[in-house]
């Protein structure tokens, strides 16, 4: 008897990506590359009570909601990870991160060393976590300085940001060095494609393994 | 102040790779690949009391000893790990692993279940196993018949074999089918290059880290 692997046997638990960085270390280049790139790799949706600008789409830029539901949404543990920024909350909704795993998608968070916390806390083992450093601090600065026109305060402010974000790295699974954006994008690449190879994310192989040994 | 990467900021505590399978899933033909493409990878050498053959270097192809001294080794707990095979043992001896590890090189492992569950045991995190399944007992049946002008007996006591080897797939790190060659190979590479860029392992970019750090 014969047991080919066919496409159920591929079938598998999706995993949570998480890229971290300080602002400047080229994380939202990777990102980009990456969703372009990867056929089974989406955004993660945040939920929010800012308002909507013109453009954005409910569903797909942000979930807006209200204060208070973003409340109830706390107070039911419907929430993976959630910050307060400027006077607005942001949050992950559980329900479609677990539809996502659950349909075998893999889902990319661009959150901070404190969001990566709180989601490590609920996600466990479905959670892949990757930190990027900047090569130099001079390279750093130099990005923050070219991205836009703005003072020298604000510049130090995103330095001293960047600074406190860094001293998280070892907090990560994995790091990567974005000396060059081809090259860390291998690297980040490599990651997922191993990460996906997981024995326990493979729970579709069970039965093409119980057939192949049917066949001995 | 800039801090640009340096060579030693790539220091990093080297791997044991484990690769397991059921004899004619292919394993030999990925080693040799593998170890023939990657620079910084190579073949552990084993202890044996089995007699040296014509052609076999002591130090390279295995560290021939004499039973009494094999035993001395068990006793002093420098193997990895042990097994008895017809008459003869094998086993890994813990030094030269250690010295290579600590020199950031990494070791390949073509041992069984049995083998690697006594490497766990002992290296923890150092470990990175990956067991390779067949894509059907047809192709394992097959190759096992074209190796060789064995009988019939010895065929079914191999396909016996596999079959228990293949019972503890579960409790690799890693799987990947080995439909195809050049995708099996690529997918190990993929591991390999992701477990490198494991944060523990990375014990070089402290000072890097913290030289960005002082640049803020």
């Amino acid at each position: 008897m014969s047991s080919e692997v066919g496409t159920e046997a591929l079938t598998r638990r999706g995993l949570m990506l998480v890229l971290s960085s300080p602002s400047g270390a080229g994380k939202t280049t990777i990102s980009r590359a990456l969703l372009k790139e990867e056929d089974n790799l989406v955004m993660s949706v945040s939920a929010t009570t800012r308002p909507r600008r013109p453009g954005e789409e409910d569903g797909k830029d942000y979930f807006f909601v209200e204060p208070v539901d973003f409340n109830l949404m706390i107070n039911r543990d419907e929430l993976l990870e959630h910050a307060k920024v400027f006077n607005h909350y942001y949050g992950t909704p559980r329900a479609p991160v677990e539809t996502a795993l659950s349909e075998g998608r893999d889902i990319l968070f661009d959150i901070d060393w404190q969001g990566t916390q709180q989601l490590a806390q609920k996600a466990g083992d479905d959670l892949v976590s990757i930190f990027i450093l900047p090569p130099s601090t001079a390279a750093l600065e130099k990005r923050l300085k070219t991205r836009a026109q703005d003072s020298a305060e604000v510049i130090a402010q995103r330095m001293s940001k960047a600074s406190e974000e860094i001293s998280h790295w070892r907090e990560y699974d994995y790091v990567v060095v974005n000396e060059d954006v081809d090259h860390c994008l291998a690297e980040v690449k490599a990651i997922l494609k191993a990460e996906r190879l997981r024995t326990r994310r493979r729970a579709g192989l069970i039965d093409f393994v119980n057939r192949l040994r049917e066949g001995y």
